[in-house]
């Protein structure tokens, strides 16, 4: 099975056109608040808010993800202006004087109502404080991105100012930080030219490839040891197949960009594992969790379709197949393309459920909350649509 | 729809067996730890230990369940072993020695892997040692016993030692602790004559009734503000139909021991309503949460069957049925009954599935972990068993 000229073409449309004319229209009718700033982003499946409260993951997220269209795509003055309001409301509410770090939940006033321990918020503040600064040419804003940045850094590096969830009897390592560190700093290279980008992405790569990837069970651990050691509990055994692909083309892009094929092909395998052990050969679409050994895990959503594992197996298949011209991708991409566009789009309101069961019955109507935003499916519909554009061109 | 004699005793024996020759068998079998001592809850459903790592919960559930046998079925030698075996492991790795609170999750040899916030585990606690303070006459289980109950208490009515998962900006109040104190002085009540329990159980039903009983909407609300107002938000919209079931049941039972139909009513009011609401129309069972304004909520399980609410239902619907003679509650306990014993029960090796999916399919075959232990399950039959024992004699 190969992409054809058609196929492209047709593919090619199906996200540039769900971006352009479904995802963004449904966010920006439906989230902006011009009353108190920012976005609010709990919308029931006609739009409609029901928690006026703000995840700042999302709010960080949709700035970056307008940022990135205004530098990527055309210099809309709505985009632009949208990620302003934005970055007003981050830099209003969203960040603790008493710290300096940033709260994950505000109400809709700014008001804080939780901070995590985990600093992954951080990062989504970089990359939209990146793509500000390359749109205005204020280097405010890229002073913001680097400390943002250097935070999320330290946070993880050096843990040890927050009260910890766990003792210390038995510390594990995840691959989150390494692997957003590199994306983190991706963005940061292409929007404000970070110096340091390169050796950081190549310190967590070399994390990746020593701790999570293992080769004899041809796998990539979600959570180990710190030394990589296999954690036989049930969260070390627990894999996420779809933010293990969501890794895998991560490396694939630093690969082809560095033009350097050995990132590529450790993306590959990492893709080629995690397919094996995440697609659902009974109904299709990537399972949410999976154990490492086949036992049953202790997450209650395991075998539950989440809408951004597709959107990241989806990425990482057609990456892959344009790196490798290996058509075994081809068709991954087609059958996760087909499972999820069958399943997730709402032919009443657009945009996508989130949420649904195994056999790709709904779960739940909703199509905003604190972790779904506008971000893994415009993300791939942007990244997909451009792979597409130049998709001969840019094969290595 | 009523319970005549012949059904009474048919259901007498389903719980009364399925307790002695099921439930019990399959812990005592797989999960006792001779080697580090307490229990190895995580099995799989051959009962197959597949994490070594130990809930305190269920260690302290599981010593209270034995203890309450042998106290209130027949003094059987086994039973009070164990017992013993696990209030040991209790007195020797479940406490922290730094602030005196209990731990949540341990290592196979007692290492400590997480405390939470929350201090449930010391109620649970309480009621084990209390059981083998009646069981032994040792006066040094009671005192323990005290001493868990005073730090739950003290816990949760001043909680400003832990640090907090949510800033003061909008103070939450849940319907946990105020039921679990009123279930867990019943039980001191019973095993050492706690004096006070009288008076903790009338302050939290005082509480329920104030804050949490909305018959504006005919609800019980799961997490209410400080002072019982509702919370437009996810959290607060969030209820936990078989949670309130287990608390409605908890206060009939208050009736019925003391005498006072006023608490039976309150009780029965809080079942109709949260029947109502959680009774799955289209499948059958009890929903996990629902929204009190039929929006989608935040949680992804949420239209999961999971066995611990289908128990606290039977018990509830057979407890108000034996209070009031009302037919619906006979009609209701046969209803949940029948879908209960149709999908939890495992053919193959016994005791329950516990995680279902809405249409009652298995979604995973775990038969314990930190939260599913024998508990939910045995307490419903031995209760029920009882019940049905003196089921026109307890009439009121």
């Amino acid at each position: 099975m190969l992409i054809d000229d058609a196929g492209r073409q047709t593919l090619l449309t199906t996200y540039r056109d769900g971006l352009l004319n479904d995802t963004l229209p449904f966010w920006t009718k439906h989230c902006v608040d011009r009353e108190h700033g920012g976005f609010t982003m709990s919308l029931a499946q006609d739009g409609t808010v029901i928690d006026t409260d703000k995840g700042v993951w999302q709010q960080c997220r949709f700035t970056w993800l307008l940022g990135e269209l205004y530098n990527n795509v055309e210099p809309r003055e709505e985009w632009l202006e949208l990620a302003q309001h934005g970055a007003r409301f981050m830099d209003d509410h969203c960040f603790d004087p008493a710290d300096g770090r940033m709260w994950f939940h505000v109400a809709r006033d700014g008001k804080p109502i939780r901070k995590r321990r985990y600093a992954f918020t951080e990062s989504f503040a970089a990359i939209a404080y990146g793509e500000l600064a390359k749109a205005t040419g204020d280097e405010r804003y890229a002073e913001k991105a680097v400390r943002v940045f250097r935070r999320f850094l330290d946070h993880n590096l050096n843990p040890q100012r927050a009260e910890p969830k766990f003792t210390s009897t038995r510390p594990t390592k995840g691959i989150g930080f390494p692997m957003i560190a590199i994306a983190t700093a991706q963005e940061l290279r292409d929007s404000i030219g970070l110096p340091d980008a390169n050796a950081w992405i190549d310190r967590c790569i070399n994390d990746i490839r020593k701790c999570h990837l293992k080769k004899e069970i041809q796998c990539v651990m979600e959570t180990v040891s710190p030394n990589g050691d296999l954690i036989d509990h049930f969260d070390g055994r627990t894999l996420n197949p779809g933010h293990a692909m969501e890794a895998a083309w991560f490396i694939m892009l630093e690969g082809k960009l560095r033009g350097d094929n050995d990132r590529i092909c450790t993306g590959c395998q990492m893709l080629d594992w995690m397919w094996e052990r995440g697609w659902d050969k009974q109904h299709g679409g990537i399972l949410y969790f999976v154990d490492v050994k086949g036992l049953p895990g202790h997450e209650y959503w395991h075998d539950m379709k989440f809408w951004w594992p597709q959107n990241e197996a989806i990425i990482a298949t057609l990456l892959a197949y344009q790196l490798t011209r290996d058509p075994k991708y081809a068709k991954w991409h087609a059958m996760i393309h087909a499972w999820t566009y069958e399943h997730f789009p709402d032919p009443e309101h657009g945009e996508w459920f989130g949420y649904l069961h195994r056999d790709g019955s709904v779960s739940s109507t909703l199509k905003g909350n604190l972790w779904k935003g506008p971000f893994h499916m415009p993300r791939m519909q942007l990244i997909c649509w451009k792979l597409l554009t130049g998709f001969n061109d840019l094969m290595l």
